[in-house]
């Protein structure tokens, strides 16, 4: 719906709307030197370890952030499919889940178990970020929050680097520790399409497609924030 | 563990604990005079219509409470278990969920659709204590939102009730429609071993176990309140 009214500016259509936010894929992470360098074969063990510890952090804290989104929202078909993220974060039935599968690259990196769960690898900044994004959706309206997950769209290529490059230039680490990024290429893929349809259908007028992109930008920051903090944290 | 520190009193043991928990059920609105007037066929058709619809708005946001406890709870094992009670009330895959029963329970007395969700016939003071319960479960520490869904101890014997005297007193309420009830009785039975489990792994010294009994308490209140709510909304 086109919305003229005073002298906002129009609203984007659906696909420009699309287009604008698949155009924020440019202050992606992938695009940060400690992930280009952790692609191209530049980082010790020391800062694989030290990666995968603090992104462990993250992971942890994903389930939080979407039981946040559901006990915001009303409508139920959106929490019947917002809910399968947490079993797949969490595991379900015999499916040990991501932050299992996480777990295990720490296993194929050599942390040690305890190493990861004491979270005592990770940097405050890494803590201040993953804690800004779980308290913006325990806060927020809850279509805010699913807009701020569409960082997924981005995220395929990013696992597909990793799986693509990892083996040859990191051999010491246990390929079976890869699993992680295989299972969320097309894990993200389903949900993009959701968070997607509900930022669409959500965002209606300008000022408030200008607000996802906001948004959009703030999870954007802390996914950066975070590998600025460690490459801060592991110099070498 | 006994703590008998300093001039506290001494805590008490894992079962003298439970049974101070499950005596509050002497407070539970199976008491309540509008819950015996139900069950003795004492209700009209408006008042049990009336029931059924405000008791709906408790229904959808059990969902919520559950996400709460999830978006507040930093132990996987202990979401894995709660995030059932989201997939019952919500359903997941084939299975149409409680929300949805209650609905058809809706059907049943003679409810529209629209009635039962537009939720007009929702009185304030149901909702207040409901938004009560929710709130408090995005505030308080997880381990007090599990203690609060204790209540559940003493579900299993009112949907007995209602099986085994509605049919006789309101033959006009097609049986179908009391599907919900029966499926409450196991999952209900399942629902309070993980919450007692919590519950007494949890409050260890009096004090807290005192502070647990107020916890039941609210709850118990939440729920007595909205009978008088809905008593008064539906005199006849």
């Amino acid at each position: 719906m086109i919305d003229t009214t005073d002298d906002a500016k129009p609203a984007w259509t659906r696909d420009e709307f699309e287009a604008q936010l698949r155009a924020k894929g440019t202050a992606y992470h992938i695009h940060h030197p400690f992930n280009v360098k952790m692609n191209s074969g530049g980082c010790s063990r020391e800062q694989i370890r030290g990666w995968v510890a603090n992104r462990f952090y993250y992971q942890i804290n994903i389930p939080l952030k979407d039981g946040a989104v559901i006990s915001n929202c009303p409508d139920r078909e959106t929490r019947r499919r917002w809910v399968l993220r947490i079993l797949d974060h969490d595991g379900y039935g015999d499916q040990e889940g991501g932050i299992e599968a996480w777990a295990r690259l720490g296993d194929a990196v050599g942390l040690t178990r305890d190493e990861l769960g004491s979270l005592r690898l990770v940097a405050p900044g890494v803590r201040f970020a993953v804690d800004a994004y779980v308290n913006f959706a325990r806060r927020a309206p809850w279509q805010e929050a699913v807009c701020s997950s569409l960082t997924e769209m981005f995220a395929p290529q990013i696992h597909k680097d990793r799986l693509a490059t990892w083996p040859e230039h990191y051999p010491w680490i246990e390929p079976v520790g890869l699993a992680y990024f295989r299972s969320r290429i097309t894990l993200a893929q389903r949900d993009v399409e959701h968070g997607l349809e509900v930022t669409l259908d959500h965002f209606k007028r300008r000022e408030q497609q200008e607000r996802a992109l906001e948004i959009l930008q703030f999870k954007l920051d802390i996914l950066w924030t975070m590998l600025d903090s460690i490459e801060k944290a592991f110099p070498q």
